[in-house]
């Protein structure tokens, strides 16, 4: 692409590192930039460039926090006794906005992966056993994603649990709510089948 | 979304303004910079500060430009007795990338458009009669969209240099090459029908 203009190159280059975002796309947000009043450029810049200054991970829990333990391990309010297990920070989002969870959280940073290189100990695992046996914790909810990494993950925490005394449970897999049962996949649905629950008359 | 951060907000909020980024293709991208090297959002937030506090308009064709007159007005290898006439820099940038055209441009930022309330004074066209008439130019190449509003556009520009001695033409229309006319519309076929040009043997 022709740009003519180094200023132009260089934002569009920038704008183009971002995943998902090629340089047509580039090109677009940067004329949208231009056409918009130099503040609005400003405050954009200023806002990334603050976060990415100033996020923290939280030391207990390794969710994203802008201090050095986060709001929810802060919160006096929620229960400490249940730490639910996560892959990512984005699954903590997307559990805090079900609004059906009180408890604490522990982010992994990823799932055992032999294909990829990760082991156990390129997770935040110790941590986790830690807290376990410190914070007189009751139940581990395991929110992993249901694929064999997941499972593999998940089996390989449960061992490291047998001779703590902590209840561990899995989120219910299933047939999703809405969902038509011509369209779930057979091995879902032959899980559901099998993990059929009673129902309450 | 709940983010349990205010600096991620802050972030998210900054992506989202812009065109075709909503909040969830926003947190990805600020999830992306916060697993990069500081130094990445760092670099991403000067190139897009610097390009829109030092970007200038050409004073000459009203092209984007690192300076008062942009580097096609001034290069001297181009020939300066043509003109194109384009809606939008972005043109320029596509005419430029076939490499087929040597002559000046002239932006005139945007189209007649009287359902916008867009009238000729709303554009850069007694900039572009001044710089016909100043200039010596021997032709002005109209590569206007072929729209109503632009075909408007091109007989008004035409009309006010009915008695100015300077040759007119626009680029040329007709179904696009590649393309098969049974998947062209009727009216570009028909207007290529009209439009036909003798063979060359």
């Amino acid at each position: 692409m022709n740009f003519s203009s180094k200023l132009i190159e260089e934002a569009v280059e920038a704008f183009a590192i971002l995943p998902g975002i090629g340089k047509k796309t580039a090109l677009r947000l940067v004329l949208y930039l231009i056409h918009q009043d130099k503040d609005i450029t400003t405050n954009f810049a200023n806002a990334i460039t603050n976060m990415r200054q100033h996020i923290k991970q939280c030391s207990n829990c390794f969710n994203i926090s802008d201090d050095t333990i986060c709001n929810i391990c802060t919160n006096p309010s929620r229960d400490k006794q249940t730490i639910c297990v996560v892959e990512g920070i984005r699954d903590i989002m997307a559990i805090e906005d079900t609004g059906q969870y009180k408890g604490m959280y522990h982010v992994l940073g990823g799932v055992i992966s032999p294909i990829e290189g990760i082991g156990p100990s390129d997770l935040n695992i110790s941590s986790l056993l830690q807290r376990i046996q410190t914070e007189q914790v009751k139940e581990v909810i395991m929110a992993i994603s249901p694929t064999i990494e997941g499972d593999t993950t998940i089996f390989y925490i449960s061992k490291q649990l047998t001779d703590v005394e902590v209840n561990v449970s899995t989120i219910a897999r299933g047939v999703a709510f809405g969902g038509e049962l011509e369209y779930a996949d057979e091995v879902t649905l032959a899980r559901s089948i099998v993990a059929r629950v009673p129902y309450k008359k």
